[in-house]
């Protein structure tokens, strides 16, 4: 039951002129599933990426981070569903490695060119004979442009517990030209990226110089996908790649305090955090999206680290699915989040326009039928007030409902 | 529907010289509940307490801070349920203390020897006219000496969400004397204790030198109270006090390092573990019980560190919930629990007596078959060697389940 989301309108998604994709049934864990996807790019494009801080990272991860630091120009990904390739040991490298060699070989690539990505469940071996026998089909479904349906058919290729695809797609004027940003993304547990989301692409024609594409990934996950949790646990897999295919005729971007830059990179920021609420819309069991915003703090990080405690606390997460304003719960994850000197008395609440707690405690005027009919919308925003300085943050997460448990319960079976 | 848990049997409670409970019905939130307990105890003994670590503790946690301090000479106890006098401000400052200038008259001490203790409902100010009203028959109900029965009551008195009351009492030969070791505790949900749990009492007529009695309570804490989590939410009112009546005429013990020490803190230990684990086998929805056992970690820290990243995983609960050996959800738990260096090619992975996984990978000979059976099981030991060092830590916990959801989405209705 997602929350106020979509599928893409196919007309929506601008084709990204040097990006083809194309999508095929692979039969990786089921039958008559799409779960093989390659993205094949022009020669020429800019590709950066950043994954996962999770220690037990999955085998394509670690192909991912090598073949990066390659440097021989990234032409193409492919992406399966079904199998994370995680918790599979040395075993599960040398199958990532062969799945990359075999796509090198039919595009006349080297392997170092091919990014590989894998999710689906952990520790049991990588199907990857099925994955190789089907590349051809991949590869021919690719066709021969770039089009706004290869994009739709990919949102839905990398799905996994999703239950409705995720695109985003804008255009911006940048030095002139009419550049496109196109992105997608998977996810709906197991969510909460440090670094990166589960799967998430966002490609643009833009010019941008190669040195710069880590640059502009990290700083777009950190605005995106690493302000969004479901359930707190980070996942094997995340990676989150961004592709610039240099074709729109212009000067390269090489900074992103540029003009240029600022305007590419807020584009792709209105991408990526599309891309990112919609994992949370999405969020296994959701019938909330919920903004945490903290403000009054002395850094970012603390911030963050508040809104994370709140994010987290299932006690919170089920009052919420309740529709329950029983808010001292958010006072208590504030109190746990790990500030040591944290004055209680300076702390205030709001449920979107209503202040329910002053200096530690109840305000006088808070009724609690003005909470109720806050808890009761779909999207409601907590607003929690430090009064320690001048730093704020955000964060966007979902309820724990009944739904959460069936789906995380019953998810192998 | 705890897990393995029976309420305990009046006559296995032995009473401890110098400590009268009573309890009675005060009204605080629901009629007819008994919901008010008060603790007499005898001029003369040693109390010490830890209280929660969460920034928005609660007023009568300060209070009880307070009064400890003062060094008085704690005489009696008040606790409420129904009403967490927590995230009230100043207005429950002040309603804390008349709660205990009130007993303090009742029986001609000064309120610096009255500890107070509240458990309930968050931000809601304090019905304390009520539970002044009700002193007098909980007074009354202390009677003139010690029984078995009053601790029976007093289990019941101090539950919440709880499903049964929990006690647990051990004698021990100190200094050629019998000590009787008697304690209670009540908690289901909002349990990640940190320096305590919701509410623990553990009273001994042993004697023991005042000083030791904060490194006696903090010691058993961390050994106890500590190590147990249901859905990581540190509360704001955690409390665990420890009280030695010194009534058994023997030579006050003075350090937990002599024989007399080691003695009477293993008895105590015991009984604060089997209260603590109480709580994690009433754990609000729990269907089982998990011990999750971290060995070959550089310190300590990082081994409590990984299994409390277990511990909260709600994949990982859902699993369980599930007996779906969906593991792989373990390693990644493992990998995210924030040890930058850890490496995943020296991690092996137990459940029970089956060896999951090897070196970072499903183990060759490891059958789904045996993990099925193991996870089917109410009482589950996870093992995880880190292969890092000599050090180990162990932490229980429980399941996730429809009933949690359920507990706690209905929990103020």
């Amino acid at each position: 039951m997602p929350v106020n989301l979509q599928p893409p309108l196919v007309a929506n998604l601008h084709p990204i002129a040097g990006v083809r994709i194309g999508v095929t049934q692979a039969g990786i864990r089921k039958a008559d599933r799409k779960d093989l996807t390659v993205v094949l790019i022009d020669e020429g494009a800019s590709v950066g990426g950043v994954f996962t801080q999770n220690r037990f990272c999955a085998a394509p991860v670690q192909v991912c981070r090598e073949h990066l630091q390659a440097n021989a120009g990234i032409r193409a990904m492919v992406v399966n569903t079904g199998n994370a390739n995680a918790g599979t040991g040395e075993d599960g490298l040398r199958r990532a490695r062969e799945t990359c060699d075999a796509l090198a070989k039919a595009l006349q690539l080297q392997p170092s060119q091919v990014l590989p990505f894998s999710t689906g469940v952990i520790m049991e071996p990588l199907p990857h004979d099925r994955i190789i026998a089907g590349l051809s089909a991949a590869i021919a479904a690719a066709g021969a442009s770039a089009t706004s349906q290869q994009w739709a058919d990919a949102a839905q290729g990398i799905m996994t517990t999703d239950t409705v695809p995720k695109a985003a797609s804008t255009q911006v004027q940048v030095a002139g030209k009419t550049i496109s940003v196109t992105g997608i993304s998977k996810g709906a547990g197991m969510i909460r990226p440090n670094m990166a989301t589960m799967l998430g692409y966002v490609a643009t024609d833009a010019c941008v110089a190669p040195e710069l594409m880590h640059t502009l990934a990290h700083a777009l996950a950190e605005g995106s996908f690493n302000r969004v949790t479901v359930d707190g646990d980070t996942s094997t897999n995340d990676s989150f790649v961004v592709i610039a295919t240099n074709k729109a005729q212009h000067a390269p971007i090489t900074s992103l305090e540029s003009a240029e830059g600022q305007a590419l990179f807020q584009a792709m920021l209105q991408v990526a955090r599309t891309l990112a609420q919609a994992i949370v819309r999405d969020g296994e069991g959701a019938t909330k999206f919920i903004t945490l915003h903290v403000e009054g703090g002395r850094n970012t990080t603390e911030c963050r680290q508040v809104a994370y405690a709140i994010a987290h606390s299932p006690l919170v997460k089920t009052a919420f699915f309740a529709s329950d304003p029983n808010l001292g719960r958010i006072l208590a994850a504030v109190g746990y989040a790990g500030i040591a000197d944290l004055d209680q008395t300076k702390i205030d609440l709001y449920l979107d326009d209503v202040h329910v707690a002053v200096k530690g405690g109840r305000h006088p005027n808070y009724q609690e039928a003005d909470g109720q009919r806050v808890m009761k919308q779909s999207e409601i925003t907590v607003r929690v007030v430090l009064g320690r300085g001048d730093a704020t943050d955000t964060v966007w997460t979902c309820d724990l409902s009944h739904d959460y448990v069936s789906i995380n319960a019953d998810y192998r079976s």
